[in-house]
């Protein structure tokens, strides 16, 4: 659990992150990557997409909002970066609340073979079993991982990891992440995250900048992002007044990304292993 | 004129809210739709767009970067909608600043019978003329709402709204809302406002969100929206400080949403029935 | 160099300004025309973008996402604003990470001509030879225009502008600008803006906006828009507190411009003829 090396690692190396990500949250991607200290570059045309992705020290595919057009730029970023070995992050936005989202989450699962998969917990159910609950974007409340079922739920994200031989990041109230030995749990982060739109999309771009910056240490690197987030929400909500709300937060957890130093962040990180 | 009990409905029934929406203030959607407590899913091909508009209780179709991909997801989405009798709100961005803009926002008023329009006059003036003055994404100046000619205006929106048996919201210095019978004029919000880009696409998303926590009473939801809306807007600017400008109000109007509690909505609203 | 007045002439024309722009700073784009006191609007489907050109009174055409719909519509919205002698600003954000940006780049400058093209110094070097190094959106460490290399670079520039008959705008530590014969550099700005994703492509919108104010001077047009956010930069910072990253930076960037006087402009201009 020595990850203390990994976010100046993301300063240092300021990795190049190519991203194919919905436009919901897009901005607020890039800007937290800045923050990070990594790199981004947005580029979805399947013209051009490999040879970005070739530019690039990580990847990260987001189908938040999916088209026919980025279907395929995923999918040819995707297998370039893989036949490259460059650090892959799966973010399967609202998997299970369609048709076209569980497949294309699925054919990228197995096509790409990506390095990580970031989701909550039914997108991810929905990658295991190829249907699942769905609330939208959100995770269905009876999927929720909690303190009763936290045994079950690491089996479960642990042998998922295991059988797609990936890093598995489950979040939610309680955070998993696992390379299908090894689970930690994570219990940084606020609940008040939540009506943020976007904090997930962060967390998985974050994903690809500290594996880019630290590939040989896969589930390092997914840790130091999952505790960055989670603490930079924790000290975002500390610095909140008199009538800021969700808008103000969104703003302050991203300057408590930019102004993170690591000792702050391994004195706050809340990791169990599990 | 009792409609204090809807954005509480909101709050507790956290309707899903889909939309097909522009990708320029997108990002403001979702996070006006989570600070009212409503959630926003996005979702825009039309693949799946049914599927999507089947998991929400609400439908919100904004043409402000319209193309010939999201044109038919619109109306696939937007007949679904109405087939399952779920509330559709349709923001005819830019109607009357080119052919496709109008022709689109016309054709989804007629195929798709939207629950409520929300645009400004100009907008408004070209849906049910078939074409009008166009000042881009604001009304011509000729077309404004003034005190001088508001029983006539009203008496257009009125018949409008009963033509296209609709509740019509038309935004501007005076806002008037009406389900062809009953009119209100509103006189919340300030001039910054239109300063920020997206408030009116803002103000149409909510709008979707309070019809659908309370499509029984859609007069009192979009009422709801427009005077929610409105006095944000009054108490972000009172938030405002020395060298804050546009970027901070519009962070500020989403935080007023988000920390908006009833009674000060219902003390502030400025609602007449005209 | 007198260029006091085309702030307050973008104020008083409040000019439309089409804008074709990525999905991932349009917002902001958005934002900071309304800042400046221009009028932005976003549209990107060639049915409609002839139209929209024709309503406006400037045209930004940016490829930082670009795709096989936008390209087209770049191409059509550029030669009818160009026919129309319409100010055009190019930003070829990225040119020389793919060859579908260096090509559509280049056929935009070849085709549209342009009246402005703004980006950094990797960017242009590129469009000038065909080829050229990249470092994703970023310019390459070893085209940096510096202290040393400043007269060299000033002649590549003025000979790019002279050659493609534009207003030749490139920024980085130090801002180069030419008409072909008269070349400024500009000192305003602070390196911390390049953790805020989108500066440049503000900047980009804001060349428009002058330009479509004042067409006639189009030099001094775009120093007043290079000034504009170099200012607005150090503004900003200097609004920075405690906990504040660079989302905080982006916000108060923005809100710099919009509180921006001409006599505040004017005395922290750091313009020199090179």
């Amino acid at each position: 659990m020595a990850f203390n090396d990994i976010l100046p690692s993301i300063r240092s190396a300021a990795p190049l992150v190519h991203c194919i990500t919905n436009y919901v949250t897009v901005n607020d991607v890039a800007n937290v990557l800045l923050a990070a200290g990594a790199r981004p570059i947005m580029a979805d045309d399947p013209e051009e997409v490999e040879e970005i992705t070739e530019l690039c020290a990580g990847l990260c595919l987001n189908i938040g909002t999916l088209n026919a057009r980025t279907i395929p730029a995923m999918m040819a970023a995707g297998r370039h970066a893989h036949a490259l070995a460059r650090p892959i992050v799966l973010d399967p936005v609202g998997a299970g609340a369609s048709r076209l989202r569980t497949a294309t989450a699925r054919d990228l699962l197995y096509e790409v073979k990506p390095t990580a998969v970031r989701g909550n917990i039914s997108e991810v159910r929905t990658l295991a079993m190829g249907t699942g609950h769905s609330d939208g974007v959100d995770a269905a409340a009876a999927d929720a991982v909690t303190e009763e079922n936290l045994a079950a739920s690491a089996s479960f994200v642990r042998a998922f990891a295991a059988e797609h031989r990936c890093i598995a990041v489950v979040t939610g109230a309680i955070d998993l992440l696992t390379d299908g030995e090894t689970c930690y749990a994570v219990r940084n982060g606020r609940a008040e995250m939540s009506r943020v739109t976007g904090t997930g999309c962060q967390l998985s771009a974050l994903t690809a900048a500290a594996l880019a910056a630290v590939p040989v240490r896969p589930l390092d690197a997914a840790l130091t992002a999952v505790v960055l987030m989670g603490v930079a929400g924790e000290i975002a909500w500390s610095r909140m007044g008199a009538g800021d709300g969700n808008a103000a937060y969104r703003t302050k957890i991203i300057d408590a990304i930019c102004c993170m130093d690591e000792e702050m962040l391994m004195r706050r990180a809340q990791v169990e292993q599990v």
